[in-house]
C-alpha cells in the first residue's frame, strides 16, 4: 500500500530562458537529481558534509584535539571554504536568488557556513558547525525514495492537524510546572537544593518528564508527596499527546489515500487494489468486484 | 474542519436591567471581549498578570533579590493592589456577586490576591503569588480561538469519559505501590536508605513512574530482583491509560463532528459518503461520483 | 452509553437450604451488599481495614514507633484478632468453605491476617501486613458501581486479549536486556560498577525501562555508545505494547456494545439510541430509524 | 479468533531422498517437531541451553567464582563440546548445510559455541555465551504454539509496515541530539562534565529518552533552560512511534483475518456482518437476525 505522492511542485527555482547555457548546466547538476551528474554531485556533498561534522566532532574531544588539533582546523576551514563556494555559486545559477535564500534550505545551507565564519570573532563559535547535519535531510530526495517522502508527509499532517490541542495541552503543562516548581521552593527550600523558583521550575520539568537526574530531589516528607503526585501526573499525562497524535495519524493515513479499514479484493479489470471491505463495485473503473480476496 | 463549537450559554454575570449605566459599562469593559475596550482591557490585564509571575519568580533568585530586592517586593505590592481594587470591581458590578465568586474563573482572582496578603503574617507565602498564572487562562476567551475552545473541548470530553477506567487503574497501581514499598523497606532496611514504610512508597512511586532519581535505590540482590519486575511492570503499565485516552479521543473526535475517517466525495445515486481520495465510481452501486466535497 | 454489565452470576457460596437462619444472616450481613445492615457492615470494614494499614506504616516511621510504638502494635494485635475471627466467621457461615478460601477475595483475606501471626516467628513480618490493602478491592462492590465494575471488565477483556503479543514482546526485550548486560559487564567491568553479569541485567532493565538511576552507568566510550542504543531502543520499544493494548482495548469496547464509530439517532418506537452511522433500520424493534441528530 | 496462520513452507533443508536412514531419523529428532522424539530433543535442548546460560551468568558472580570457579567453568566446557558436535550434526544431517548455516537459527546456534572457543583467544569472551539464549527462541516451535507464531507474525508485520515513518523519524531524533549535544558542550563546558561533543551527544540522549541518569547534568541556567526543552521535547516525541505502531498495528490485525470491530451476526438477507452484541435486526435491511455466531 503506497502512500499517495503528491505530484512534483513546478521547479520555481530554476533560471530563467534567457540565461546561459553554462548557468544551467550548474544549476542541473546542484539543485537537480534527475541526471547522473547531479546524483553524483549530490552524494558527494553528502559524504563531504558528514566528514566535515565529524571533523567538528573529532576536534572536540581533548584527547584528539591535542595530537591532531592542527590538522583538524585546517581540515575544517577546507571544508567551510568549498560549502561557501558552494553557496555563492548555488545563489548565482538560481533563477531567484533571494527565494533560495530565504527558503528552509537555503537557510540551512547558510547557517552550514556561518558559525565558522563567527568563530574568528566568537572562540568556541565553530561547534555549532555540526548544525550542517541539517544539510543531511536532503538526502531523501537523492535517492529518489518517494515513499519516505510520501510516510513523511503523512507524518507532518498528522503533526500539523494536531497543533491546537497539542497547544491547548503544553500551556496546561507549563502552568502546573510553574506552580508545583514555586511550591516545592517554598517547602524545600536554598538549603536542599532549590534555590529559587527558576530552579524549581526546572526541577518539575525534570519530574514531570520523568527524567528524573537526581541532582535536586526533595528530602522532606511534604515534598516527597506532592513529588509523588506531580510524578503520577507526568506518568499518565503522557497518555494525552499520544492518544492526540495516534487520532490525527489514523486520520491522515485515510487522507492520504489509505483507509483505516482493511482493503481486500482486487479489482479484475483495472488492476487496483485496497478496496474497502464492503465495497462492491471498484472504485477506479466501476465494475463489479469478484469475490474478496 | 472546525470543531462543532456549542453556543454560547446566556450570560448570567451580567447585571440586571435596573443596574446603573456606569455598572453596565464596567461590567462590558472587564468581562465583555466582544467590543475594543473589553478587549483591550483583557489584553493590557494579560500583561500584567505575566509581568507579576516574573516579578516574583525573579524575587526568588538570591543573586537578583541581593541587588533589586526592595524596587521588586514594592512592585509585587503595587500589582497586588492593582489586582485586588480589580476584584473588588468585578464584584461590584456584577449581576450575582455570588457567583461570580464561586465560579472558576472567580476562586483563581481571587487566589491571585490572596497570597500576597497572607505573607503579612505567613512569610514566604508570596511565593503563591504564582498561582495568578492562573488568570492567563483567559487568554483563549479573548483571541476568541474558538478552534482553541473547539479542541480543548474535545479533549476535555476525552478525559471525562475515560475516568472511571482511569480510576480503576490508579487505584491498581497504588495498591501495587503501597505493597512493593513495604516490601523494600523489609528488605533493604533503614540501612539502605529505606527508613520507612512512606519512604518505600515514594520509591515505588519514583520506579513505577520510571523517574529514577537515584537518592534512594536498592542495594541487595534480591530488592534489585523485586526493583527490576516494579520497573518492567510501570514501563509496560503506561500503556493502559495511553489505549484508554487513545480510544475516548477517537469517539470525542466524532461526536464534535469531526469524523475519524476522511470523507470525500458523495453518491446522489446511494447515498454513500466516505469515498477514497481516488475514487472515481461509488464503490456501493458503481455510479460515477460527482466532484468531491 | 453505559458499558453492557453481564448479568450478575449465581451466589454459589451461599448457604443451602438447610442451613440454620443464624447462618444465613450472617452470610447476608458479611458477604451480601443488597441489604442495609449488609452496605453498612462492608462499610465499617473498609474503614477499619484502612485503619490497621494506616498504623502499620505509621509503626515504620523510626520517630513515630519511638513514641508510640507500644500502642501501635497493641493497636494492630486489635486489627488482627477482629480479622482474625470475621475470616473463621465467614468460613462458618458460607456454603462452600473450601470455594471461599481458594477464591481471590478469600485467599486475599488470608493473607491479610497471615502476616502478623508469622511474625511471631519471623520479626519484621507484620510488615506485609499492608497486603491488607488489597481487602479495599471490595469497595467497588459495596458502592454497586455498575460503571466501574462494566469497566473494569473491558479493561480485564482487552489485557487477557493482549496477552499473547504481550509475552512474545516480553520475551523479546527479557533476550535483549540479559545480551546487552553482560556485554556491558564485559566492557565496562567490576572498576566501574558491574559487577557481575546480573549486575549488568539490572542496569539493562533499569535503562531500558528508563527508570535511569544513576547509582550504577556506563563511563567508557564503548559503553555509553552501547548504553545510548538500549536507550533509544527502549525509549521506542514502549510503542509497541502501547499500540497492542490500544487495539484491543478499541476492540473490547465493541464487543461490550460500545462500538469504535460514533452512533448517533435515536429510534422512536423503541427509544434506543447509539446506532451505527450507517443505520438504517433499529437494531431492537426493526423499524426504520428517522433522521440522525 | 484465531489468528491467521500462513500454512508452513515446504522444507527446504531435509535431506535429499538419496540420504541414509540414519541421517532421515538423526534430521527428524533434531529439526523437526512432529514426532514424540523430535519434542523430547527440543525440551531437553531447551532445558540444556538455559542451564548452560545459568552457568555462565553465575560463574560472573564474584562470590561464586571464588568458591564454585573452577567445576562451573568445567560445566561450561562440557555444554559447550555438546552444543559443538551438536551443530556438526546439524551440519551433517541437512539436505543443504549451506541454508542452514545462513538462516537465522543456523548462525544463532553457531554464535552460541563460537564465544567459548573465542575465549582460548581473548579472556572474558565466554561472557559473550549468552548469546546462547537466542536459541530460545525455538521454544516457540516446539509448543506448537500456532497463536503465538500467528501473533508475532502480526506484529513483525506491523512493524515492517512502520518502517518508513520510524527510519524519518529517528533520523530527526538523531539531528536534534547531535545538535542539542553540541550546543551543550558549548554552553556548560568541560568543567561541568561535558568534555566534547560525544560526550555532549551521549547527554542529550540519555536526556531526550527521559532515562535521565543524572551522572552529566547541566549546572548554568542556560544550560538548564536548553535542557528543559529538550526534555519537554523527548516527553512528547514518544507520541509519534507510538502512534505509528498502533495505527499499523490495527490495520495488521485486520489484514490477518482479526477485525478491528467485534463481529456478532450475520444478516442473511442483506449479508451485513457486524451488528452490536445487543441487536436483534439488522440495521441496514430490516430483518431480523438469526443466532449471532
Amino acid at each position: 500500500m503506497n502512500a499517495h505522492i503528491p505530484p512534483e511542485p513546478p521547479d520555481i527555482l530554476a533560471p530563467g530562458p534567457d540565461a546561459s547555457p553554462l548557468r544551467r548546466t550548474v544549476y542541473e547538476v546542484i539543485f537537480g537529481h534527475h541526471t547522473r551528474r547531479g546524483r553524483n554531485f549530490d552524494l558527494i556533498l553528502i559524504a563531504t558534509i558528514l566528514a566535515s561534522v565529524v571533523a567538528v566532532v573529532l576536534e572536540s574531544v581533548a584527547s584528539i584535539a591535542a595530537s591532531y588539533g592542527g590538522p583538524l582546523r585546517a581540515i575544517e576551514w577546507g571544508f567551510t571554504l568549498v560549502f561557501t563556494v558552494e553557496y555563492v555559486v548555488r545563489l548565482w545559477c538560481v533563477g531567484k536568488p533571494l527565494r533560495y535564500a530565504r527558503s528552509f534550505f537555503g537557510l540551512v545551507d547558510l547557517l552550514a557556513v556561518l558559525p565558522t565564519w563567527i568563530s574568528l570573532l566568537l572562540p568556541g563559535g565553530q561547534v555549532l558547525t555540526v548544525v550542517r547535519i541539517l544539510r543531511v535531510l536532503r538526502v531523501f530526495r537523492i535517492l529518489k525514495l518517494a515513499q519516505y517522502m510520501g510516510e513523511a508527509q503523512v507524518l507532518a499532517q498528522a503533526l500539523r492537524a494536531s497543533r491546537f490541542k497539542i497547544t491547548v495541552f503544553l500551556f496546561s503543562v507549563l502552568n502546573i510546572v510553574v506552580i508545583v516548581g514555586s511550591l516545592m521552593y517554598l517547602v524545600e527550600g536554598p538549603e536542599r537544593g532549590f534555590d529559587s523558583i527558576p530552579r524549581g521550575i526546572y526541577w518539575g520539568i525534570v519530574t514531570l518528564t520523568t527524567v528524573g537526574y537526581g541532582d535536586i530531589a526533595p528530602q522532606t516528607g511534604v515534598g516527597q508527596s506532592i513529588a509523588a503526585v506531580l510524578m503520577i501526573m507526568g506518568y499518565g499525562i503522557i497518555a494525552v499527546p499520544t492518544g492526540i497524535v495516534t487520532v490525527e495519524l489514523g486520520r491522515a493515513a485515510g487522507a492520504a489515500g489509505i483507509v483505516a479499514r482493511v482493503r481486500t479484493g482486487h479489482c479484475d479489470e483495472c488492476g487496483t487494489d485496497d478496496h474497502a471491505e464492503d465495497a462492491l463495485y471498484c472504485r477506479r473503473c466501476g465494475s463489479p468486484l469478484s469475490a474478496p480476496v
